[in-house]
């Protein structure tokens, strides 16, 4: 593995991107068209949240229609065009409809995601706008301008690539995300669109990525919230020669996790309020699923994320957590570990230590690992961030 | 129903109660007796944590042993008894044993609580001269120190009674509580005692108990967390010669509820940095279990609780949690109110009303309701509080 050439999206061979300002928002980029020379295999792990925006909604259909097949995407922030009704759906076939018109090329290719304000129409004339501007501007260098585009109050852009050498050849994966900015002024988004040029089949497409968000953007928490909109797209158009399949799937899945981890990491480095990574590691439970449950407890505890926010080594915060989050746990033989130090094991506490972890709690990047003690190999790890009171500030303000 | 002559648990006639100090807590009273004259039918929920607190081990044994009979609640602040350990059982049994000696009963008719610092161990000398002091105190006047006694940071003491007239007579039911302080140091624990003069068999106070809870104690939310030492105990000992049996379940159980709800709602007022009592309403549902769901992740919304902390109608954060609540969820049939006033329905805001809710949300009794537009009847009501920066002040002090 080597650093691509480009930063994000556009490393990968044949793609092309552009990031435009239509006037969605009141100032900076908010457009984004990501494009594929030649048709790609896709793949797409979309919002759980039972309230489904109308772009969510668009793109599931076109992905089924083209039985996992895209040539492009378009992606509008500072609306997120969720809780709009009919006019919603309407709006989001055409967004899509308009960037295929632009591309030439057939419209059940092209996958369309939103971020932004919730209950707000889109103004199709600016995406018409915006769409017709972003097409003109494609290149190999609009990577960094589409990653600017897709933010809402994001404190930076994301962009990760990869290259892969393979006895084949090399290939390369791209990515770029945006994460949680809840204030502009509704709820989070996480949009992640993930490129290569290996040829990967949509079927194969979907299981890596569909694992790989599992283990990233799905394994991160800023406050426990899950969007309307959030999505990740993946496009494969194979322009590398490299061709991945079964007997590769760890390759693929390999590659697609060294894209997608950073750019899940950037996320919770960026999230509101946020002071400092931290890192979840759960092991000893009777399950992967029943660690994930005591991880995702503890990487949404307020008391947790408090605690940490303040330097406070407060080990029964975390034996408290994992003992109410449904998990299997055996507090006798459960342990705790605040980065190398142990506070906690075999039912008793060690607070002599607790003034050295007070002082590996001063760090920005801190790692909280909970052993259930079920001595079963049930493992997760999450990543989450502090709460601070900057966070209730930011979520606390009026829309104005 | 009419107040009972005395605020609290010592309305009920044939309690006794007492609250002292014994050096536990830096100051302030930190032990509380709470006495039948005669030997009472008991019952009690404990906390669903699977790390559970020795008190609450000890406890939940002697009420087993005593197939639901006991005389006397024996109850410490300052020190949890959690994670500490073989000696945390024996100081638990211990502490038990002592009261039983002061009192002259039989050991398994006493029951134990503890709320306080997590990993610490109880000072067994303090507690038995806590138990000497407090039993020489007992009275029917001691119920407002015995509230007091039971507290930790709680902001103040938490007491209702109630009076209930049947054709066979009165019967009382008092009851005191306390709540979410997290700050001393490691982790809330909500503790709440019930007592009535009313005569009923363990097994029926132990289902309107349950039941209840359900609706009250188990019903409220500050941060989600739910603490190794959680418990709520009720006696009822016959004195006033009203016998409550299976055909009066719904007079006992509507009579524990006038008790255990503002008890309940107390609790969250007294919530570390609250400003706003929140009822969160959720009609339309699949099942009452489904409501709740939705209920509960919006209860716990960090989203939803900063929004109405700053005054934001902000009805896409309860449209989004309720999405993701897991609970069934129909958005074009759903509907959100703010107070009185309909934010969104039929899948479309009516965000003209914005202001008017605006101007509702400066109040400091909000009530949000959400209809899941499923078609159902199922409902269910929760109370929480707004989210500010002063809980993350709070809770992120380092422990001094």
């Amino acid at each position: 593995m080597s650093p691509g050439a480009e930063p994000g999206i556009t490393a990968p061979h044949g793609f092309r991107a552009a990031g435009v300002s239509c006037g969605i928002k009141a100032k900076g980029l908010d457009l984004a068209l990501i494009v594929s020379d030649a048709p790609a295999s896709a793949a797409a792990v979309f919002t759980t949240n039972r309230a489904q925006a109308a772009p969510i909604l668009v793109s599931r259909r076109r992905l089924e229609a083209s039985a996992g097949r895209a040539a492009a995407i378009v992606v509008n922030s500072g609306c997120a065009n969720a809780c709009t009704g009919p006019d919603g759906l309407e709006h989001a076939g055409a967004m899509a409809d308009l960037a295929a018109a632009a591309l030439d090329c057939d419209p059940s290719g092209v996958l369309v995601a939103s971020t932004g304000v919730i209950g707000v129409k889109l103004d199709m004339g600016k995406i018409g706008r915006g769409i017709a501007s972003a097409s003109g501007a494609l290149s190999r260098a609009g990577g960094p301008d589409a990653a600017r585009a897709i933010m809402t109050t994001d404190p930076f852009p994301k962009e990760v690539s990869v290259e892969i050498d393979t006895p084949a050849g090399a290939f390369r994966v791209g990515g770029i995300a945006k994460g949680s900015g809840m204030i502009e002024p509704m709820m989070a988004t996480m949009l992640g669109f993930v490129t290569t040029d290996a040829a990967v089949e949509p079927a194969l497409l979907q299981r890596a990525l569909k694992a790989t968000a599992d283990d990233t953007f799905n394994a991160i928490s800023v406050d426990g919230e899950c969007s309307t909109n959030d999505c990740v797209f993946a496009l494969a158009n194979g322009a590398s020669g490299v061709r991945l399949g079964e007997p590769e799937y760890a390759l693929l899945a390999g590659a697609l996790r060294q894209v997608c981890e950073p750019l899940a990491i950037g996320i919770v480095r960026g999230g509101e309020g946020a002071t400092k990574l931290v890192t979840v590691r759960v092991t000893g439970g009777t399950s992967n699923a029943d660690a994930r449950r005591a991880a995702r407890a503890i990487a949404n505890s307020l008391l947790v994320k408090t605690a940490i926010h303040g330097g406070d080594p407060n080990w029964g915060r975390l034996v408290a957590v994992a003992g109410r989050s449904g998990a299997d746990f055996v507090p006798d033989a459960a342990a705790v570990r605040i980065g190398p130090i142990e506070l906690f094991s075999g039912g008793a506490p060690h607070d002599e230590r607790s003034p050295e972890a007070a002082v590996y709690l001063k760090g920005t990047d801190i790692v909280v690992e909970v052993d259930l003690g079920t001595g079963g190999s049930g493992s997760s790890q999450m990543w989450t961030c502090d709460l601070s009171a900057e966070y209730v500030r930011i979520n606390a303000e009026y829309r104005t």
